[in-house]
């Protein structure tokens, strides 16, 4: 049996592989767990009473559900659900889109896998790449390329402040330098808030980002699975929602209750989202219509964007004030950073004095029921090895949305297991 | 925006997406319609009897409904239900598989995407081809290479009756002679029973297609979205459930109610079930979990395939043949051939004396509401162009799972179309 180079590339060990093992699979019973690894989001239970509204309204109202399960919706997505998504984004922001400008998918890791190897790889003969302009980035793209060695990327520039927090920053210099120096770049590509630092673009570093798309004439793909409006995990004041025509927008219901049901909603420009349609037909014939019918009258109404202001947003603002001051306490006396935590479900922290690899510690962390994410994978994208960042061996990310109690206990391990590694 | 090689390959105007287009998308509402086309299933009320009750079940057990939707499966699949299929299958009919053989992936087509282009494509400098040895296949295969030109066949012989059907056999010394002219065939592939023709591949015939697999250390991969043990689509005898270490078996819920919520179900080898998995989590992270907590417990307590036998089988196999009837009441007098409907949900005619491709026939029909879908798309892989089989333009597909007066005044506006056009 032999694959063929996709099936040997896109097999083998990946990061996003073991981090979703480590998700799906339960660790021995014996030992107790610390679950600060994986994207799982938190249960927060008022925007789980809207879907269990919705699917009660669905199941009482004549034979709804029969007819929801039995018919396959178009490739670009269901219909109404569709019609409400630009109806929303027309009224509440603006925004010059219609349905053309929208395309649905099982999942917004889905989308990305579209849309990255839609703009990368080879080109009539000639090889185009994706640029990632603020490393690191989310684990999940770093394998995604279907050919070898199509992503770039651009380190991100660090402040760090007096109170041990740190933030990162755009290098605007050095992306707009690579962007002259590299015509074969086919797009460029970011989450905002940034899975893993819980960064946010400013709108000063997106409108900058999306004037050099222009310029270039490229898309700017913004992965706003954390971001505005819906689920809001923002907790800084400058940023937007923004949508234009150089901006392929990748959302997702995954950080609003639904990460079971995969449902990624992209808004582009009509030949893109053309496109992801077309190519949704081909790779998967249709999306699963669950996600959409159970928010398709929550998006219209506003009730979605509501919950995720005044429930979801003040739920994870809380458990990362916790999170940050667990960190402050137990970390107290240690070399150690932490990203200002601006948005997404996760804290980055810095261990400057850490002896060994991070993929090492994580896995004595492992050994001791504390689940993590060890740094190294999310730095990718450059032909030096290993990567060019200071933080590429010495970071963390920790998924804050787990019961306090254990993220508080994790975060003590952590800090000791620390200690005897400086 | 210049998209790249993948990119362009798999967002032009597929059949597949001319398919899903006239499913999904309404026609004018001033003209009747008979839905002729597409593959979408019907309703049937006992199984959407077990889906609902199920879905009670869940939102009436504590916080079940809640957990479910909040948690991402491990990419291979949610747990429980792979549980429960390797244990059913191992029971039910002895096949020495665990949980390590299944992987869940969003519908059957995307499985299908991963499988072929696991086995075909460019591999270590050599173009790897999959071979389908019974052309017409299903339009949905036609364009998911991720490369060019990687898709051969063999076209399938016909046996034609006096009483105007026809059947479809392999063509086994031309299948065997290709196979050992061309070691750079990675995987055979086809769908059991066959879309569009509604053939069943006898176990003989599956027997000498694994045991070339074998022979030839290559997988054959079955695609049974209509087959055994469910949905159980089947009419003839002699077919049984088959799987072993050479046999890639692609399962679907979508052909017993739940084609909106993409699960497909695969049994393979260890290895191969791995990739599919190590595949499923770069691309698309993980599958909805949706359709395997509605079928968990139904696939495991034998409910599924007891209604798959009790209901949807007889469902079929009463609108079959009510089909056939009309075919033979309208067509009365032309020169027309059926094929043998021995599975599927579709009837595949064949109608020698068409004096214009089906193309433009599919085309004319639609003018007058009735949607069906042009044969032409059904032949692939063969260098020679148009297709080398005499059915090549001149057979239509049927989905005959509408209404019944539907079906029966769409196949007499076919018919008087035919007269027209011999």
């Amino acid at each position: 049996m032999q694959l063929s180079d996709f099936g040997k590339k896109l097999t083998s060990r990946s990061g996003i592989l073991q981090l979703m093992d480590d998700i799906g699979r339960p660790l021995p019973a014996s030992l107790k767990t610390y679950p600060l690894g994986g994207g799982n989001p938190a249960r927060v239970k008022e925007t789980e009473a809207l879907y269990r509204r919705e699917m009660e309204r669905i199941l009482s109202t004549d034979d709804e559900f029969e007819n929801i399960i039995s018919h396959y919706d178009a490739p670009q997505g269901r219909t109404k659900f569709i019609e409400a998504v630009a109806s929303f984004f027309r009224k509440e922001y603006g925004w010059n889109i219609t349905e053309e400008n929208i395309a649905v998918t099982n999942g917004s890791q889905s989308a990305m896998f579209y849309l990255l190897n839609l703009f990368s790889g080879t080109a009539e003969g000639r090889k185009k790449t994706i640029l990632f302009p603020l490393m690191p980035e989310y684990i999940g793209y770093a394998d995604q390329g279907i050919e070898e060695d199509t992503f770039r990327s651009v380190a991100a520039k660090c402040t760090y402040y007096p109170d041990r927090t740190m933030k990162y920053s755009l290098d605007k210099e050095a992306v707009e330098k690579y962007l002259c120096e590299h015509d074969e770049v086919g797009a460029i590509a970011l989450s905002r808030p940034t899975n893993p630092s819980g960064n946010v673009l400013t709108d000063d570093e997106i409108n900058m980002l999306s004037s050099l798309a222009h310029m270039h004439s490229i898309p700017l793909i913004i992965d706003n699975a954390y971001g505005l409006p819906f689920p809001d995990i923002i907790f800084t004041d400058n940023a937007a929602p923004i949508w234009n025509e150089d901006i392929v927008l990748s959302m997702s219901l995954s950080k609003i209750g639904l990460p079971a049901i995969r449902t990624g909603i992209i808004i582009a420009r009509k030949e893109i989202a053309t496109a992801l349609s077309n190519l949704n037909a081909i790779a998967a014939l249709a999306s699963c219509t669950m996600g959409q019918v159970l928010s398709e009258r929550l998006i219209a109404s506003g009730e979605l964007v509501k919950a995720a202001k005044e429930y979801v947003r003040p739920f994870y603002k809380a458990k990362a004030e916790k999170a940050e001051s667990c960190i402050r306490k137990y970390f107290e006396g240690t070399e150690y950073y932490i990203h200002k935590i601006e948005g997404s479900i996760f804290l980055w922290l810095y261990l400057p004095s850490l002896k060994i690899p991070t993929l090492e510690f994580y896995s004595l962390l492992m050994d001791k029921g504390v689940v993590t994410v060890p740094g190294e994978y999310f730095f990718f994208g450059s032909e030096s090895k290993p990567y060019p960042h200071e933080h590429y061996d010495k970071c963390l990310r920790l998924n804050y949305s787990g019961p306090d109690d254990l993220t508080d206990e994790g975060i003590r391990l952590i800090s000791q297991l620390y200690r005897k590694y400086s």
